[in-house]
């Protein structure tokens, strides 16, 4: 199997847009370098978090485009490659392996659902095949809350066989730790990321790489001070630290509270603006998640230096 | 409110795919003619049945370039233009337009689960704004089995409200006959389709106007039939045929099932072709079937000529 090119802390990278509703290349572009600067160990740039499905394709290669033109090193994204047919996913890959990104994040074919082993271990074999590159590493994309069909251990298991150069890791957003626990037990060498800080800890005790989640886009440096120090005595208590701040967040909408939290502290208001089938938050939801991100101690910039220290 | 440019009995058609695995623009042109030469009222091409979201939107739309330009009367056409982002969805739709169209099947973004009606507005409120074109006739597609995300009443009627000359009707394919019956009642003039023949005759007698059924692919005339003669006596015997014929089809996986039925009364083996994540039935699956259709004595051609009598 060929080693990660990815662990520690990934953030998903939230995508803003303009007034008019056109994604921001150059707030994105911004945010990227600013993640990266926070202690970032890659971008997962268009995931769930990202609403990259709101977007199409053409957005969102011209988005990694002026990314990539920017100065942002390819190595370090990993650029969610989602599509329902394997055609589609084919470009986004094609044209993301040709900028040298260090890897794609990878769903099933999420519009039919009840599909069998057979017809999705068919999908990701046509869509590697169609792409045709040594070069190409692929994460897979385990998120059933959205796509409502799952990858089970034994897909998984087939496409490592079948791929065993390509198929390299799996960002496990199911929220079940019992899956993630299987996942790392049944594939040694093989780099699972659980998608939520939650399971950070518990997942590098047991063999985990690291973590990829929403919240690393306010909280890079608190969710790094676990990876850095899991083997420490304070490792307990920095994990029950990022665990208390997710939970303070994800009682509000995940995507658009994340999007207030960057306009609140990065003095930014535009940056609150989601797109459609997303809302943003109201003004007393607003109001209410900065008092509580205010009751809980949090802001970016004293984090940042306390992890200086 | 517009009125409907399509009733009847419409046919969500099956995508024919080559042997390498690339949509088959002859086998398609083809086989949309026949349809409309058994009678159906419409083609709405490009549904779940379609396989459509298993194609780019760039193959869908070389196909209806080629469809359009093989002479298939444009008005008899109902492309589905479903995507998951407002601007992928406007594009479909302005190159649908553009041809002429006589309406198009616009999906839900059906990445995200639990969105609420303001962001389903707003999506699509985007789309049609983005369009901007008054030749544009909407059909609202309801299928929560695929999207795990449905329309509700509230959110149809708001749509009708703002856009009373563009969304002229819906697609119901929830298989809840109560909420297809909802529809019809509360929104008069609105054209409802259930998305099965098995509702046809309760819905045309409640007011619906047809029904866009994956069945018509290979039973057009019987359906057809039911429309005809609905206010004759005849009219439940007819129902309880196309009913059965319909059952005995779906207890296979029903995609994979209608190509099969195809390519062995069409002598066409290649049709029974689909795209991953679908699998073709086995042989064994195959077999038994044609052996079922055959009990309840299905042939295409005799169905044709017992219609044209």
């Amino acid at each position: 199997m060929a080693s990660t090119p990815f662990a520690g802390v990934l953030v998903p990278v939230l995508t803003p847009f303009t007034p008019s509703g056109e994604p921001d290349a150059a707030r994105f572009i911004a945010f990227c370098r600013w993640l990266l600067d926070e202690g970032a160990d890659g971008l997962a740039i268009f995931g769930t978090t990202s609403e990259a499905n709101s977007m199409s394709s053409g957005e969102r290669m011209e988005l990694l485009d002026r990314l990539v033109a920017s100065g942002i090193p390819a190595g370090k994204l990993m650029p969610g490659a989602g599509a329902c047919s394997m055609t589609e996913a084919a470009t986004l890959i094609r044209h993301a392996v040709g900028h040298g990104v260090g890897g794609v994040l990878l769903l099933p074919p999420f519009y039919y659902k009840g599909m069998d082993d057979d017809g999705l271990f068919a999908f990701f074999a046509g869509v590697i095949d169609r792409v045709g590159s040594s070069a190409l590493r692929i994460f897979l994309y385990h998120i059933p809350p959205q796509t409502v069909l799952g990858l089970s251990l034994d897909l998984v298991g087939r496409l490592i066989r079948a791929y065993p150069e390509t198929v390299v890791g799996l960002k496990d957003s199911s929220g079940d730790w019992n899956n993630t626990a299987a996942l790392i037990e049944r594939f040694p060498g093989f780099a699972v990321f659980p998608g939520s800080e939650v399971f950070l800890l518990d997942g590098l005790r047991k063999g985990g790489v690291g973590c990829i989640t929403a919240t690393g886009n306010v909280n890079v440096v608190g969710i790094r001070k676990v990876y850095q120090n899991w083997r420490t005595p304070q490792a307990d208590s920095l994990q029950a630290e990022i665990t208390s701040l997710r939970k303070t967040i994800q009682a509000y909408p995940m995507v658009p509270a994340l999007k207030r939290i960057v306009a609140h502290f990065h003095h930014d208001p535009d940056w609150a603006a989601v797109r459609p089938p997303m809302t943003a938050l109201n003004e007393a939801q607003s109001k209410a998640l900065i008092g509580d991100l205010a009751r809980v101690g949090f802001a970016l910039g004293e984090r940042r230096r306390e992890a200086a220290e």
